[in-house]
């Protein structure tokens, strides 16, 4: 027996960052996962998944936030010494201690351990896609979970920039198949080669500028929460959030912070002149003019909608690296890539080359990616909102090569279902809505259960969705009362009247016909008499019956 | 960048008792999830999804395994201070320690958190179905893992024996949507009543006793493994396994022991007399000898086959729990459901009393149910093998009166989807085929890679499955053996020829035909001449051309 003693008791709760996912959003969630799988199979990914948790060196330390005590991840140790392998604990641990275990914070870092691992037998490139939930220890926010799913595709094994292009394409695809107009997103991308061409111009490379550029990184990942000003001061000294905690900045110059800030918010400078905005044309995505700012002062003598080309903006780029290897291979290969999606239909309307594509894992080494949605909703207040970023991925060419010493060149794209889920609900409202509920048999005599569940059973075996009232059923108003909150087409009753006549009778209720009457009818006395939206049928043609109001109600 | 210095690199591996599941199972899994989640919804639940890992206090402890230093579950504390609801951590941890965060052993206990946590909005009876892994920090062997999948449903605040039965019907019906037939599986019924009302009858009862009964519960757990002497030894003084690590006993006297082995395994026991045994009926369940020497020793003048009825066992079962208030209750509640069964249309062919139910976990109070599969299938070396039960369930009581301390009545059912998956692989090996592979567009020049990228996307958007080779292109073989590995049905090839034809042309290889074709062939040279299963077409018919061979080898 289970102790329920008051002292005892716990609080039924979550802890923070976690939540349940009920049944209206569950729905809406299966149906967007087979929509992104069916995309994801058709460019002939193949399914894999691996476990939930992993070594801890394994899944390596790839997050943004190292600075923070269990740095990001959710980790335990193995403890009982039966389920430990002997020669792992050596490996890992020379001290003997039990290994660390974590759960994954993301797809790719299980993806390059399995690779590792089965490298001989896979055929190469070797295309996968893997669908699940990841943990990050990291504080939670609205919106922001501890717990979240991802769906990722990658391709390990791939030099080729048609891989990465790839990965935009279907990036664009798999939103389309969501039912995202195109126009309404855009695939953003950046290259880390380029941000390393223009650290390397203005002097910060090598092994022992690593800790600044990682620094330069994280500050730019932040242009859009804190603005050009709150990522200059992380550039430079550091910053203060409005907690007080204290983040150390990259110590850069004000002469370095400029370039930067320069290449992904085009903040202050002069580099975009205006020969370089022209008139939109047909296939093209247009920047309103408070977008536009962000890149570049607006020239005032331009009219509302202006366009620049994603070569135009590469042009741009190639005078911010000056001569360094990096950054002119980084322009080559954004290039291919613009090359290859325009020769297979992909235009500047849905793949845009920005530099303000970051992305906050380290392990990107080449093109990154964003998907951006582009349209704006009203939140309660009637302000604007944008949900930004809803995926994203890049090149990996060095993860593998963590287990193996041989580099193995990869890149994968990873959409965030829930996120996206939130926008897709955003733009349709309706689809969130619950899924029509069973049809109800009520029990009128509770010992003759047996035969209202054989009722029950006639309907689901014709398929109908349907269930016995499990309630107690004393109260018949609590039946309807239920029935109604589960959103039933219709209830079934049988009493001994209905079940003593010859031949034996049910009753059916129609409960959206029922509650259409019952807002028009004036009294309770008339109800009573008039006992809309119910028909009295032969058990017989049950089935048959309550198609016959199934149909009435679909669509 | 990351580092790959030998001393740095880890060892690409998995911790013991979990593991990777590749394309073919996971379709296959899809595919049984499907069929499941069909069946579920037809029968009127919701779906819901509880967080991977929870407060360790509100999943509380009822696994089978209490001795074990981790106590079944992987736990971890939460670290960041800033992640910590302070409330919470007050409510649980007085000393102001930070709370213990467990990953959910079961989908039972979360939902019992959820249910408790949200009774008052929710319809009662709560019906919801629950898919995921969950995790059990036990001892790893073959087919046993740590991380598993469970697809459950669940009936909260129904008090009914017909929810019970309903269960069962669930269960049965959910097998035979994955065409496991009428005959080879059975749903067991028991109930932890008889079991009270025997141990009550032998002098075991009440609060003091409850660690005895634990031991007795866990004991006959093991009968399947350890068979009557061991469960023997555990129902008496304790048991020393092969490994050397000692279980303590649950100190019954030989007379008690004796009675508990009757009741589950009929051993050494006259109360089965020869009377009950008659012939076969057309929808009732068989035991071949073999089987039934477990629930009694069979008189050799009996033949082959033979059948004794639920409601006969009931019978006998009544002599076994004398006066006992709950072995009374406990009878009558499994004649309801017998009764509710057997009206709907699912008779002792589908559904058996058996004694042998007992379900290691603690929380169940009343009906229990073991889904077990009944047909052999032969292992590697030709030795048949049962796959037994591949789910179970029953009824819980108390689960979410620790939370409320208000009484809930709730019964649920689980599958264990990987063992069920096992078993129809065994069943029916060509279920767990690849599914077809895509179109590969080789590569045969570097430099038009954007051409090459054009005919597959012109595919895909056909919805097509297919794919650029995007490994080195260099050697033309290993872009052949890419396709075979993958399963293609065909390859697309364009040389300068074909390009520059008029109109262009692309060549298609039928990879089936043509490895037919390969091996007719008898020397390389006759090879190159003929070129089997290759033909040239229009590029503008690539789409039309292509469907063509896939039609070929459809189905």
């Amino acid at each position: 027996m289970v102790k329920t003693s008051k002292d005892a008791r716990p609080t039924p709760r979550l802890p923070k960052g976690l939540r349940d996912i009920e049944a209206a959003e569950l729905r809406q969630q299966q149906d967007m996962l087979a929509k992104i799988r069916a995309v994801y199979e058709r460019y002939g990914f193949e399914p894999l998944e691996t476990p939930a948790f992993e070594y801890t060196d394994a899944l390596g330390k790839f997050l943004p936030d190292h600075d923070r005590p269990n740095e990001g991840v959710f980790s335990f140790q193995e403890e009982a010494p039966e389920t430990v392998v002997p020669e792992a604990r050596k490996q890992n641990e020379p001290s003997g201690a039990e290994p660390w275990l974590s759960l994954r914070y993301d797809l790719t870092a299980p993806l390059a351990r399995y690779v590792a691992q089965n490298y001989q037998t896979l055929p190469k490139p070797f295309r996968r896609y893997a669908v699940g939930n990841v943990w990050r220890n990291e504080k939670p926010g609205p919106g922001r979970f501890r717990e979240f799913m991802q769906f990722d595709a990658d391709t390990v094994g791939a030099e080729s920039v048609a891989a990465d292009a790839e990965m935009c394409m279907l990036a664009a695809d798999t939103l389309e198949a969501l039912a995202i107009k195109r126009g309404d997103y855009v695939i953003k991308v950046g290259s880390r080669k380029i941000l390393d061409g223009v650290l390397e111009h203005i002097g910060i490379s090598g092994a022992t500028a690593a800790d600044q550029r990682l620094r330069v990184l994280r500050a730019i990942d932040k242009l859009d929460r804190l603005g050009p000003d709150g990522v200059r001061a992380l550039l430079g000294k550091g910053r203060k959030d409005e907690s007080g905690d204290y983040t150390t900045g990259a110590e850069l110059d004000d002469k370095q912070s400029k370039k930067i800030l320069s290449l992904v918010s085009g903040e202050g400078e002069s580099w975009v002149d205006t020969t370089m905005w022209t008139r939109p044309t047909n296939d093209e995505w247009t920047r309103t003019p408070a977008e536009i700012t962000r890149v570049t002062k607006l020239p005032a003598e331009l009219g509302k909608s202006y366009f620049y080309s994603n070569s135009e903006l590469l042009n741009h780029w190639a005078k911010l690296i000056g001569n360094s290897q990096a950054g002119i291979e980084g322009l080559r290969e954004l290039r291919q890539m613009l090359t290859i999606m325009e020769s297979s239909g992909y235009g500047s309307r849905r793949f845009r080359i920005s530099a303000d594509v970051i992305r906050g894992l380290e392990y990107y080494t080449g093109p990154v990616f964003e998907a951006e949605l582009t349209f704006e909703v009203k939140d309660e207040k009637g302000n604007p909102v944008r949900f930004g970023s809803v995926g994203g991925g890049g090149r990996y060419d060095d993860l593998v090569a963590r287990f193996t010493g041989q580099k193995v060149p990869a890149t994968g794209f990873s959409i965030g279902v829930s996120r996206l889920q939130a926008a897709l609900n955003a733009l349709n409202p309706r689809a969130a809505a619950a899924a029509d509920g069973p049809v109800i048999v009520t029990v009128m005599e509770k010992d003759h259960i047996a035969d209202y569940q054989k009722l029950v059973q006639t309907l689901r075996n014709a398929d109908i969705r349907a269930e016995l009232y499990l309630g107690n059923p004393k109260k018949f108003g609590k039946q309807l009362e239920y029935a109604d909150k589960r959103g039933s087409p219709c209830v079934v009753i049988q009493g001994s009247n209905e079940r003593d006549a010859n031949p034996p009778q049910v009753i059916l209720k129609d409960m959206i016909e029922g509650a259409k009457a019952a807002a028009a009818i004036a009294d309770n006395k008339e109800w009573k008499e008039t006992r809309p939206a119910q028909v009295s049928v032969k058990e017989a043609d049950l089935v048959a019956e309550v198609r016959k109001i199934l149909a009435r109600h679909a669509g």
